[in-house]
């Protein structure tokens, strides 16, 4: 099977010139079949803020009410895909910018309200259609993705940026031989928080079982763990975990 | 050869709800292939005010700054163009967003400061890719376009969505039997300036030349007429002004 790369970015490097510049020719440097998943949370929170928009945040997840809607889907959608699609043109990379609505690339639906959290117009993804998106890869394209679905009813739904990385990589599974590499702010999974080089450089099931019980891996990785195995469950080859400035395929942890 | 449909609709459409309802609508029902090119002008100053950027106008064009690149690049590829896609994918139409950067589907250059006018960041298009835009239509995909492009450098410039869909009906005449449907706020180019039942059902290029010298034809009217004839001497077949709420080819001023 061709392979096939899935690089997920957050909003810290996407907003972050020399971070940025890196990141694209890195990016453009990766052989073969490509999809970029980008965040853009600190940007939006940013125009949000020059509006009077006050950003609301519930376990570090935005709630997206209808003023936010817009934003998000003025920054994620507008500023920074299209940013991200010119500068790949001109790295050689022939990117298309999409949404989920775009093609009905994915589908969800909002979140219903839940222990008396409501996130408002927050999608969870139904699905991602594999196909369209085997069909433009194989003739060359490189999709740009933003954190972004729709309803199917006209409606679009703001979605976590690791989600759309991990469906779009399972719905790409019968396809390719897919490597899907999750940007981190450290150089992967640490055995010992307090030092930046004890990388694990890889990561079974049971290890992540006994990691989670003696408290090695805690907060926000623990779900982005899940969302790996998950995708792994689902055909996915490989899941990597590493620096936005490594993402050669050779270092960070490796979830297989 | 098979025909197709190009509509390019205003920001003034666009951005009112039960106007957008209706050519949404109509654009639906339109029979065969077809590409919807919209404007989002006033949604843009309207944005740019609440971030406290001031809109600066030459002859009725935007000068675009820095600032105001960023928020036409929000609101049109953003804002604009995802809400449309959305509500087309619910109404059935496989919508695909684009600006001129993704897939380099229209490539420009900044325009050169002119009479001492520099309109900043706004591209002249330099061409569009109808190879790309064919293969894309004829695997079922309606596009969708915003008002912007790229110079292949990395940057996005701010472009008119007249020119938009002027370029991208010439690109695609070698393909199709090509109709431009322009949506204008009268019913078509009037015989009477004061009477907007006067509507002149078809305009040759001698009928233009003559207008133009006895004034029936004046101000914007001119260059989007220019614009007409340029299209239909690079073999579109028919360009047609009309209402928003009249686009199914049976209303307005035709020009073949």
């Amino acid at each position: 099977m061709e392979k096939i790369t899935i690089v997920k970015v957050g909003g810290a490097v996407v907003e972050d010139e020399a971070q940025l510049t890196q990141l694209l020719k890195d990016f453009a440097a990766i052989e073969g079949k490509k999809v970029l998943v980008h965040g853009g949370g600190r940007r939006a929170t940013k125009v949000a803020a020059a509006l009077g928009i006050e950003s609301k945040m519930v376990n570090g997840r935005r709630i997206t009410d209808a003023d936010m809607l817009e934003v998000v889907t003025m920054v994620y959608g507008g500023l920074v895909n299209k940013n991200l699609v010119a500068r790949l043109q001109a790295a050689g990379v022939n990117a298309l910018g999409l949404t989920g609505a775009d093609i009905d690339v994915i589908r969800s639906h909002k979140r219903p309200i839940k222990d008396g959290i409501d996130f408002g117009f927050v999608g969870d993804v139904e699905k991602a259609n594999g196909q369209i998106l085997h069909t433009l890869i194989n003739a060359g394209i490189t999709p740009v993705m933003a954190p972004l679905t729709h309803d199917g009813q006209g409606h679009i739904l703001n979605t976590n940026a690791d989600t759309i990385a991990g469906e779009t990589a399972k719905a790409l599974a019968p396809y390719y031989d897919v490597t899907l590499i999750y940007c981190f702010e450290k150089k992967g999974v640490l055995s010992n928080p307090d030092d930046d080089n004890s990388v694990i450089s890889e990561i079974t099931r049971e290890d992540f079982e006994r990691y989670k019980a003696d408290g090695t891996v805690a907060g926000g990785m623990i779900p982005k763990l899940d969302n790996a195995f998950d995708a792994i469950d689902t055909g996915v080859k490989r899941v990597i975990i590493t620096l936005a400035t490594a993402i050669d395929g050779q270092h960070g942890t490796v979830i297989r």
